[in-house]
């Protein structure tokens, strides 16, 4: 396990002439891609994969045999080493000995680099005459010094190569002098910085030296990029640090061919230049037979210490309270870094998308609680339950990036409730809070028994149908909202000032009869008209124009500017600094915007209005339920009923969001904690009921937005290089923050009245669509309209027959219509049941699916059972298989993958991920030539839950 | 020049057990890409480039060495093949005899194929047990059989493979009695039906045959790739045909290994699959040192037979009226085609498209000329006028594809005239047609004496400056339509129907005074209180509510849907014929939305109103002006000095669009016809003056959108292949029911009042927009925006600095503005001059750029000095080259291209193209290697016009 070797940054410099005078002209340069100069163009070509012709590759393979290698030669500047080179060749009766002048003057000749010019030059060209058509680039500093040059200094090229970077420079160009070719291959003993030969300040390490008789250029090219290219593979030029003769090379080389990748000639054209991948095999993977890393990525989010990680695991399991223990040992050590993590520029944006989205949900919610209990619950205690919950659930939560609310059915509950205690003479707030103790405690017990394994159940399948819903419960709202503004203020077709009129009481409008009363109607406003008993008659009095189509203009022009502006990221335009600003902070652009646009208009669109006292909405209420007194005591145990119903709609709702917001493919590092959460819920739920204030619970979309807008990428490296997802940024500052804000949104009034209503509800159906986005059931419904033919390669398409797709989305299309039909009605109270009943449902696909397919389609982990079974027949399967391929010869493509799954850890509970008891070795077949599987493979079937 | 050999479509079977039975499982196969069979998928893969191992290609080689090879093998039937196989193996000792039976069994075995299966039996699958996880797949017959079975017949793939085409068939597999592999290639004498070996009822040619020890399945897999690879390669597949032994089919592996692509294995991963490139270098070019390939691609249109002929030519140059005479030659031959061609379901499209364009520019040009001309041509006189000029014009014109209209700096010329007579006591009519009769007489003589040379010095950034003007003017002209809705209906932020009070006249406003006049104002509609003297008073009194705001989302909609239509034909979903049809017909779908939600709020939007009597709009003129008596005798005379500003703008305006159509990225197959053209202009102006009607002339966005919805398209073939532009539908139907329609709008008024004024903005500003697509400089605009890393790779981006053609775009800008600002000014008349002006701007750019960047950047044919001059820097250039590149030897990698151009011919006249009056013979270096050129080079620098 010695140090890795350093990155090599490879030049290549061809000898150009000029008039008499001879330099050295940089033509290309490589760190992983290729770039090369475009002449004409005097700038650097986009990074582009090195297509290589077999030719060039052979040609440099004769070069390495027949040229002189020199390994751990002792240099200290470049005529030292090309004096040291000469000498050998002369030696090896290589060289005619009256050539070295000759030799030595070409090599030392001047490098010129190719370095961006300023654009500004351009007007000073005007004044150049036509003929000199290309502009006179710089010349670099003469490269007999040894320090580096201010050029080289300035280049902010450097910026892009690893510090530890060493540098290996290619010469290739031709001459009239030699008679055969002059080659050498040079390795340094120590990294030497050699002058101006490099374009950035990068010691040396490998030189190689091509010159040749005048004629065949190109070849030379070729062969260069040949040697240019091999120098950055991570495999050759570790054989390039440690060879010690030439047969090592050769060696290397003819490991590298072997490896190739081939294109047909008559299925590509060589003039495409081929833009980088987005991954690249790794040296590892193509190094190690026995590949250590494929485990790493079998296992998914295993890097992340135990991310899936939670409650009960094997060694506590049967303890009392043991997830709840195990969820807080985790988060602990993570406490300090969840607030000093939270400071970065991207948290601002997060925090007003989040804000916007939180304020307009306790609006929502607070109005129509008001409605739904007369006002025991309104906008006033909404606004205080969700700032005082949500930002202590921030606070000690398992998981910060949750982020409360409340929900549709505890709406639905709650109006149930009161109708209930209306009819029957019971006092609602007093038995809503027993009903809040009673769940709270159920609740508590649920955590204490560690109940919340049951998300092992919580499959794709599962959590696909709950988040879709959700997400079609937000577009539907806002578009219904939307729609509700075109009835509001409805558009009246026949509106002519003409048909206007204010009339006197008992007068037939229109008629043109004598009126001798007193007053004079025509001069009455409608308010006057209305008092003196006069009606307004006409289909144009109760109008309101223009405010519906203008909300409708605010409302889709919010969500279309949202959606162009997070698309920008990938446009071309400006620099990726400022195209990452635009995308992360496209809602605030865009509601800023529209903002601007409602205001400038000046029409009396609904705004957002927020109530700026602190103070219940009821007058006859305070800010503490007292327990006793106003229900009979029966009433106290009797509460304990609906609240089993409570406690299934909260438990389900938290944890499936919690699932989701905890997926993989978030590579979250600081593990969930589903005990902790639902313990806080359970708290914040009685505290809640004790203040009168409405019940929160994990909001779906909301909690997702809050994700999306905390990712993290790589800033790429090497160019052509793809930016890597990272993960989220994982605190408790944004969510802290949000929710105090909302708090003291009371004191905001006066700024937000000016937020229009419809742009609001346009960012309500973004963030609804937006969390469609990446939901794999979606995609799977895209393909009903479309020709298999034109199908994105989709890699369960390729494992799973399209009819099996077909059936299991229409499975969930069907549920997804239950439920939506159910939720619409009064049976909306059994939701959470009904959500039970999805995992139920998708018991049953077991008997219709093979554990194959669902292994592709929904993300499973099959029980013990069924394991045995799968490991018996797979085993079956490996013999037949293993017979056929118990070669294992490396020439023919095939590789021997030892897999090994990786041993039960505590952190490594209820995860999604896969997790077994004992380790088990798997021996997979894989060729590096097989062209499947681009993406990973599904989890490890075999694996066991300790849960 | 023997016949061509015929396609090759290569299907690749592998040997699967299926317990103790064996069969031929299809896994692959190519008619130019590869196609692979998804396992578990059970379909067929997205075609993609094969991509191969180095190895399995030596492996192959090293097979077809040590193999059986037999060429011109008279089989008929595929048991006899295989007997005759297996018996010169044991003659050669290759295989044991006592292996022939279980070889021959092998062999034999049912070949089971890839067919699609019904989606419906997803629904049958539900039953199955789990166990079971592989649909049963369909069996084909029995290899016995000589007749095509039904599942051949009903294979519908067969409509991809060319009518001519032959099969190969490769099979590979291992078995266990094998102890070394056993190889065969089989070329039979006659291709033959070989029963259910291949999928379709294609002829066999040639049979692969690749069994081997068991072990190695995945190496045997990746040979008989190979070879399937090799048999679609142009190149190859010829070698095969023509190979007299062995060696010949070697030599033809190498010839492939020496052209073959290298990617490296560290850059690139062999699991991606490589979608098949947009162009693939042509059998051809790969063939031939001598490429004649190369000079058709050089001459561009070259091929379309003097596509952008026209005029006065090297013979008849002289003659009077040569350039008319050649015209008319060289288009009367298409002259019934023109008319057949023109049945086609996209014509449809391109009508309604055209029509709704027409109209709406006719109701402008018309509404504007009659307020400049106080109704003395109206917009009765615009439709009468455009549908009797442009039918006229598309029916006898030389380039039908050009729509005839009004164009701005007409109508500023009419405005100033009609203020001219008027002031001067003149009288218009007559005025205006002696200076349209002088007008068409001066636009005569230009035809006469072949003017229309000057468009040689229409080069791109005249032709682009010109036409970006006329997008400019059809955006801003459909946005200021918009605004002036919003104005015309202003939104009326304080409407309250309080405010709105119909007063008695001299009564103070909201005054609470009694009122003892008679009548009762209440009761009065706004008119009656009018009529009575009173006055509505209030600032919603005439207030028309909602129109604004509805016209905006009518005019936005519609032209962001035909956007989005449009772009529709690149999605994924439908199939692709449904998707053109949508593309095709997106502007008649939005259009026809549009006026629906138009008509479902009934709100009274402006409509298109259209005359609905045919007679002038004033009542003292008629339909004919006569020449003589209304103004003093020298007027006639006179009017020749104002005509010629008149002939100026219509010779510019003309010429400029008529090159813009011609353009040889139009691909037009019937030459062009200037003169033909400007002889119907001339003419139409008599005509028109004569009958008071309009001046009519080539109207630029107009005749691009009619080009661009005539474009035709090559269905793909091949998978993989992608479609190619052809060319345009050129023909004259459509323009002339267009202007048919038009003429019959008048009857057609009933059915276009539903059709509001705002959704035709809406297609102006689609149709203004979608005319500076394509536009070079517009591309040059953007990358003011892109940081260099960013750019796309245009191709004169590699060999124009990037200063250079900023500055070259800033020159275009100016110039511009220069124009716009002037359009906008009454100087709008000397708006030709400027145009011409914009020609000599172009002539000083030579001294300030090279003739290389003009060569990238805008499309020259410098004269003959210039020619010479450069002719003389070229040899002096190429001899330096030369001295470095004498070697021709072709392994480096370096081909010699002789490209001649072409000789000159009378349909190549002053065409954009570069012609040549003698066979000039220029040598240049290429490399199959060098990744540079992508795209087409410039034109020929070095060639003549013989203009």
């Amino acid at each position: 396990d010695e140090p890795p070797n350093p990155t090599l940054f490879t030049e290549m410099d061809t000898l150009q002439r000029d008039g008499d005078d001879m330099e050295w002209k940089e033509s290309a340069r490589w760190i992983k891609f290729e770039e090369k100069v475009e002449e004409g163009g005097e700038r650097w070509s986009k990074p582009h994969v090195s297509t290589l012709s077999l030719h060039s590759l052979f040609e440099l393979r004769t070069c390495l045999q027949t040229g002189t290698v020199l390994l751990d030669l002792d240099g200290y500047s470049l005529p030292q080493i090309i004096d040291d080179v000469i000498e050998k060749q002369i030696e090896d009766g290589l060289l005619k000995p009256e050539l070295r002048e000759k030799l030595s003057y070409v090599l030392l000749r001047k490098h010129r680099h190719q370095t961006k010019k300023p654009i500004h030059r351009s007007l000073a060209d005007i004044g150049k005459s036509v003929s000199s058509n290309t502009g006179e680039p710089h010349r670099s500093m003469n490269d007999i010094s040894d320090t580096p040059s201010t050029d080289q200094l300035k280049n902010k090229f450097i910026k892009k190569i690893p510090k530890d970077a060493e540098a290996s420079n290619v010469l290739v160009g031709e001459v009239e002098f030699l008679e055969k070719p002059f080659v050498a291959f040079v390795r340094l003993l120590q990294a030497t910085m050699l002058g101006g030969v490099t374009e950035v300040p990068v010691p040396t390490r490998f030189l190689f030296i091509l010159l040749g008789p005048a004629g065949k250029a190109k070849s030379y090219n070729e062969i260069g990029r040949a040697i240019a290219t091999l120098m950055v593979d991570d495999l050759f030029s570790d054989v390039a640090y440690k060879a010690r003769d030439r047969e090592d090379l050769i060696a290397g080389i003819d490991e590298f061919l072997d490896e190739v990748i081939v294109l047909p000639p008559g299925e590509w054209d060589p003039n495409i230049r081929i833009e980088p991948p987005k991954k690249v095999p790794s040296a590892e993977k193509r190094k190690s037979v026995f590949s250590l890393n494929e485990v790493g990525q079998m296992n998914g989010a295993a890097g992340g210490a135990g991310a899936g990680g939670g409650g009960g695991g094997s060694d506590d399991g049967e303890m009392f309270c043991g997830g709840l223990y195990l969820d807080i040992k985790r988060k602990l050590p993570w406490f300090p870094s969840d607030f000093y993590e939270g400071f970065h520029i991207q948290s601002i944006s997060a925090i007003l998308f989040i804000y916007l989205g939180c304020i307009t949900n306790a609006i929502t919610f607070g109005g129509l609680l008001g409605d739904a209990t007369d006002n025991y619950q309104g906008v006033m205690e909404s606004f205080l339950g969700t700032a005082m919950a949500g930002s202590m659930f921030c606070l000690f939560a398992g998981q910060p990036l949750i982020i409360l609310s409340s929900t549709g059915p505890i709406l639905i509950f709650e109006k149930l409730l009161f109708d209930f205690s209306k009819g029957n003479g019971i006092d609602y707030m007093e038995f809503r809070l027993w009903i809040g103790l009673h769940s709270a405690l159920q609740c508590l017990i649920l955590v204490a028994t560690d109940a919340s394994f049951i998300i092992k159940y919580i499959t794709r399948f599962t959590e696909e149908g709950f988040s879709t819903l959700i997400s079609f419960i937000f577009i539907y709202d806002a578009i219904k909202k939307m729609i509700g503004a075109f009835k509001y203020y409805p558009i009246n077709s026949d509106f002519k000032p003409d048909y206007f009129t204010p009339g006197p009481p008992g007068q037939e409008p229109g008629s043109n009869a004598l009126n001798l009363t007193a007053l004079d109607w025509t001069q009455l406003s409608k308010k006057e008209c209305l008092k003196y008993g006069g009606s307004l008659v006409g289909k144009s009095c109760k109008f309101v124009p223009d405010l519906a189509l203008m909300s409708f203009i605010l409302f889709f022009g919010t969500y279309s500017m949202t959606l162009t502006l997070k698309k920008f990221k990938f446009s071309r335009y400006f620099p990726t600094k400022v195209r990452a600003f635009i995308a992360d902070f496209s809602n605030v652009f865009s509601i800023l915007l529209f903002c601007g646009v409602d205001a400038c208009f000046g029409l009396d669109t609904p705004k957002l209005h927020i109530p700026s006292i602190i103070k219940p909405t009821r007058v006859d209420r305070g800010w503490f339920v007292f327990p006793f007194g106003k229900n009979p005591w029966w009433v106290y145990l009797a509460s304990a009923l609906p609240a089993l119903l409570v406690t299934i709609l909260i438990f389900m709702d938290q944890q499936i969001t919690a699932v989701i917001v905890n997926r993989k493919e978030h590579k979250l590092r600081k593990a969930a904690g589903y005990h902790l959460d639902l313990f806080w819920v359970g708290i914040l739920m009685a505290v809640c009921s004790f203040m009168g204030l409405p019940w929160y619970v994990a909001a779906t979309v909301i909690s997702i937005a809050h994700i999306d807008s905390l990712k993290m990428e790589t800033e790429t490296s090497a160019p052509g290089e793809q930016p890597q997802f990272l993960g989220v940024r994982e605190q408790r500052v944004t969510g802290i923050i949000v929710f105090v804000l909302t708090g003291i949104s009371v004191f905001l009034a006066p700024i937000l009245k000016y937020i229009p209503m419809p742009v609001l509800y346009g960012v309500f159906l973004y963030m609804g669509v937006a969390s469609l986005n990446g939901i794999q059931f979606w995609d799977r419904c895209k393909l009903f309209l479309m020709p298999a033919k034109h199908q994105p390669d989709y890699v369960f398409l390729r494992h799973v027959p399209l009819r099996r797709i077909h059936l299991f989305t229409l499975v969930q299309i069907v549920c997804l219509a239950v439920l939506w039909i159910l939720k619409s009605t009064v049976a909306a109270i059994i939701f959470p049941v009904m959500i039970l009943a999805l995992i139920l449902v998708r018991r049953l696909l077991d008997f219709i699916f093979s554990q194959h397919d669902l292994a592709w389609i929904d993300n499973i982990i099959p029980e013990k059972e069924k394991k045995k079974e799968d490991d018996k027949k797979k085993k079956k399967k490996k013999g037949n298989k293993g017979d056929s391929s118990s070669d294992e010869e490396v020439g023919t493509g095939i590789t021997l993958h030892l897999k090994i799954s990786c041993p039960s850890s505590p952190a490594f509970n209820y995860s999604r991920n896969p997790i077994c008891a004992v380790p088990q070795v798997k021996i997979e077949m894989e060729s590096d030539y097989e062209d499947s599987d681009t993406e990973k493979a599904p989890r490890d079937m075999g694996s066991e839950t300790t849960l």
